[in-house]
């Protein structure tokens, strides 16, 4: 089983309008409403390819009872942590004019220390069956860098972590010893002050972080272990579509790697030709997320784009 | 006590950004979650001025849920239909730099026949011991046109009523027999087919309603009885703020006065001088709704209002 933790999920909402007019009043179909936020993504990537997931997040208040719910509905295995505070919004809207989606994210108010505690003996106990955990999204009050920090330590006692979080909480997670750390281009800028991606990445490593995963977009990805050659991943022709969750279902694939027993860090050639096939398929999940309207969903179009994936070994990032 | 009456009521969900760029992602503040629709607009504005009232509406799925909990905590007596289309969401996206305001309104699910005879029937029951009824906002599948006008013409036997609708429905309402009707002047031109709001109202009032109240938004607003002189209303100097529920307002006051046994239609000085002091009235309170941040709200300002308002009797409303 795979484990994903999501400290700080969202009732996600979508609508599209035809064109967006700031100050206009817009007649609209009714919006869909999902369970949201990024481990809630990796979860449901992983249960589309048949892994055996257990997600598991938040919710309180009326939009955290609607959250619970639409997870129900899902399919997705999960355990829920209720909270005081109301599961936060996020709020899409997509204008099927010019493609473009606006987002109100909305912060997400405070874990008490009680629900803190619950939410990380809840994954400890977990990972004890778990091959991997994920550990994603957005932190929150009460829930901050020094707890997650906390969780990455217990739950690596059990399995191997990948963290997909930014600011501090990817210092922090770097620090605990996360084996997979996956920050885009500003994320690791921003958290390490390095603009290089092979310094930031470095400097990650050497805080305790097994290996970087580094997320390019429409450039693909680049993975730097901490021993071995760096590898960088792209489709020959960037696809257009719906970017939201395609980190995630990067993250995904880390996951499936390590519930595996893939080796990711090591110098070893094994290790290598398991970041290789790694670097592969996260640069196609990634993708096939692109080819979705949802976040959390993968285009059956990914084993063919698995075998379109170039591979560059041992170059410098510069894209 | 009034009765209001709200076939298709919505969620209003309200998020304000620092400045609304499409296609990108903002961090907002928790948005505010709010039982709305037209109807529970007036039943807030006429509660907050010590009116007994009564709130008859719909509420299904998990908005439902979120209206219903939210409506509770509003303190607004009220009664909830319960039905298995989901309430529908409205979302109120507030650009801070430019004042202006983006909606999205969702066009509402179907009510079964079992639902709208409910409706109905519950608010005939409520009719009973109503000094007056409002009807107010859109229609819905499965309560439409057909069914707006057999409402009104079973609670119209026990209260007088004023109906706030548009298309259709609002010929419909004139039709019944409705005492007072509320469309604005976009509403009444393509109701009627007449650009000519005298004439428009003249139509309506041929139908069967006994008096036009034609709001006009920062220019006030006309009465244009069955019998007797048109009256039309301003204040000298027109209000900037948030004009949602401005008309809502002017519909509390028009149902206030019709609970006070005023009558609005008829040739009598007396029923003159009643509509000179709703025109007053009405024009204040949605000035006074304008200068408040939620729709349903009224500034204390409303009495200070009330005696700038400029009346002009039997002239031409060009404006």
């Amino acid at each position: 089983m795979i484990l994903t933790v999501t400290p700080n999920p969202a009732l996600d909402l979508t609508w599209h309008v035809t064109r967006l007019v700031p100050g206009a009043t817009h007649r609209v179909a009714e919006g869909a409403a999902r369970a949201g936020g990024k481990g809630l993504n990796v979860a449901r990537v992983l249960h589309s390819q048949r892994h055996d997931v257990m997600a598991l997040t938040t919710a309180g208040g009326a939009a955290g009872d609607q959250f619970r719910t639409e997870l129900e509905e899902s399919g997705v295995p999960h355990r829920l942590i209720g909270t005081a505070s109301p599961t936060r919004r996020s709020a899409a809207i997509v204008d099927e004019a010019t493609g473009e989606t606006a987002i109100l994210n909305e912060a997400g108010g405070p874990l008490t220390p009680a629900e803190a505690t619950a939410l990380t003996a809840t994954a400890e106990a977990l990972a004890g069956s778990a091959g991997a955990v994920a550990i994603s999204g957005s932190l929150r009050p009460g829930f901050g860098p020094h707890e997650l920090a906390a969780l990455v330590e217990r739950v690596a006692l059990f399995a191997p972590v990948v963290v997909d979080t930014s600011g501090p909480g990817l210092l922090a997670a770097a620090r605990a010893g996360a084996h997979v750390l996956k920050p885009n281009r500003e994320e690791l800028e921003a958290a390490t002050g390095l603009a290089d991606p092979r310094a930031g990445a470095r400097a990650l490593r050497d805080l305790g972080a097994g290996c970087v995963l580094l997320s390019l977009g429409e450039e693909g990805l680049a993975l730097f272990p901490r021993e071995g050659d760096p590898i960088a991943a792209r489709l020959p022709h960037p696809l257009r579509g719906n970017a939201t969750g395609a980190g995630d279902a990067a993250v995904a694939a880390v996951a499936a790697a390590l519930a595996a027993g893939d080796d990711l860090w090591s110098a070893a050639s094994t290790a290598h030709a398991a970041r290789a096939a790694l670097a592969r398929r996260a640069t196609a999940w990634s993708a096939a997320a692109v080819l979705m309207p949802l976040a959390g969903e993968l285009s059956p179009r990914h084993e063919v784009l698995e075998a379109d994936v170039l591979l560059t070994t041992n170059t410098e990032v510069t894209a």
